[in-house]
């Protein structure tokens, strides 16, 4: 397979770097969907699929990649998992590259073993990249840049979370550090595009801080996490950019996915037409506010 | 429900600050379960299950506690998520504490989820307790200590591991800032037994820092990974308890659910007796060699 950060700029060139994410909250689900939840956790997994299902069918010529938070789906057990899988192998078929967002961060072998479940082909998901925490240190990551290495697939390595308590562990040292790692990681494996295959998660909420970041992680493309709902703007997400609207995607996960206030109503009877007026608006606004 | 830290407190006391980690590795399990592995995932889930089941005969009546490592049961899919359900239910029934090392961590309504997943009764699979990453900052464990104070759940931060790499982000500053939250935390929270919901994890492999942290974390039970295959004693774990054998569970997963070399065709043939008899070996170190 072609390297990640490769496939990520080209397709972002060609549509947008807006990235889709996909968090089922079951309270906010179309009113259908959610008295499906309510039969139980086998139903619910199926209604969780189909409404991943008209997200899809919404967005899926309009962004170049989708984020599923796998938190949303294993609240539901096994049926939430196979509702993952789903929805991720759907995606790929229709040529959107998939990032799961699992936060994942583990030691040797079990390293290995998330590195199965999430990213490696011949495991249940087979994401194109995937989140993961760093406090366990650069051996902890190991086992998911190999498999980033022999598969083609990329990371996301948590720098600094759009969160307000982000800061506590990340803020200066912690996130220069893993940034400085990142850097390195890439100095030797960067593609065609320029970019490695281990990227970074930078929140769009600390424009100041990103900006720093950003001049450290030559040659990793950002993730952009607390756009919209979170309180960051396009703008802001800006700093997080290379020159040319490259080396970063945003994500929004509940301001395309689900209705502002006012719009719950119009979401209920047609969810895809509100989802898709929301994923034109986000696509919009990058377009006219990344540089 | 009693707070988990009494229940695993008293536990402990009656039979051993044991935890027995099951850890699934497919390469490892017992050749009749290895040859169904091999016909797929669902099979895979099965004989994964059935595995489980022969640790739990081998050592319910001998220790408090279970440790299931969440990736080794993520890596089949759907399928995996079933049997963690099934050997966690089976583990409760049989009166056996459950502690979930899925070493979650994320903000806000993805940790609410996590712990929905994980901790919640009302979730698939409503463990007594769930490691959990600090990386994320304060706000990003509250989810959890909630869902610890409301249901009598608890709560292992990951504070200082001990892999290779765990000091990287960890050693000094960043330990102590998390060992001064799980303090905090636990200050107005302690119950009969003098500790708190929010445990930490410290490696016995790092003993000189554990004593630092164990004065630091009154009221916290710490558990202590690192014994056994990863170069830890007995005598090292000792560090991280308080006078009386107190405040401190040990796990071990390979070093008693899989044969030492040498011993494999015994555990082909007999799994089972294998691994009680290691089981029981390591109850033994745990007692002459902590004081």
């Amino acid at each position: 397979m072609r390297p990640f950060a490769d496939r990520l700029t080209e397709a972002a060139a060609r549509r947008s770097p807006a990235v889709v994410g996909i968090d089922p909250h079951l309270a906010l689900l179309p009113a259908a969907h959610r008295e499906r939840v309510a039969l139980g956790r086998a139903q619910a997994g199926e209604a969780v699929r189909d409404w991943c299902r008209i997200v899809l069918d919404a967005v899926d010529d309009l962004v170049p990649a989708i984020k599923p938070q796998v938190a949303f789906f294993e609240q539901l057990g096994a049926p939430g998992w196979a509702a993952l899988e789903d929805v991720c192998a759907e995606a790929r078929r229709r040529g959107l590259l998939v990032i799961a967002d699992a936060k994942r961060g583990d030691i040797g072998s079990t390293a290995e073993a998330y590195a199965m479940a999430l990213l490696d082909d011949s495991g249940p998901i087979g994401a194109d990249a995937l989140t993961a925490s760093p406090w366990l240190g650069r051996d902890s990551l190991a086992p998911l840049v190999k498999t980033c290495d022999t598969q083609g697939k990329g990371l996301f390595v948590l720098v600094r979370t759009s969160n307000p308590g982000g800061g506590e562990l990340q803020a200066g040292d912690g996130a220069a550090r893993v940034a400085g790692w990142v850097r390195e990681w890439n100095a030797t494996r960067r593609g065609e595009s320029g970019y490695g295959p281990v990227g970074a998660v930078v929140g769009a909420t600390v424009p100041d801080e990103a900006r720093e970041l950003r001049a450290v992680l030559a040659g990793a493309i950002v993730l952009v996490p607390g756009y919209g709902a979170q309180g960051g703007s396009a703008r802001d997400a800006a700093a997080c950019f290379d020159p040319g609207r490259r080396g970063a995607v945003v994500n929004s996960a509940r301001g395309v996915t689900f209705p502002a206030e006012g719009d719950r109503a119009a979401y209920d009877a047609d969810p895809a037409s509100v989802i898709r007026r929301q994923a034109l608006a986000f696509v919009r606004d990058l377009a006219v506010n990344i540089p």
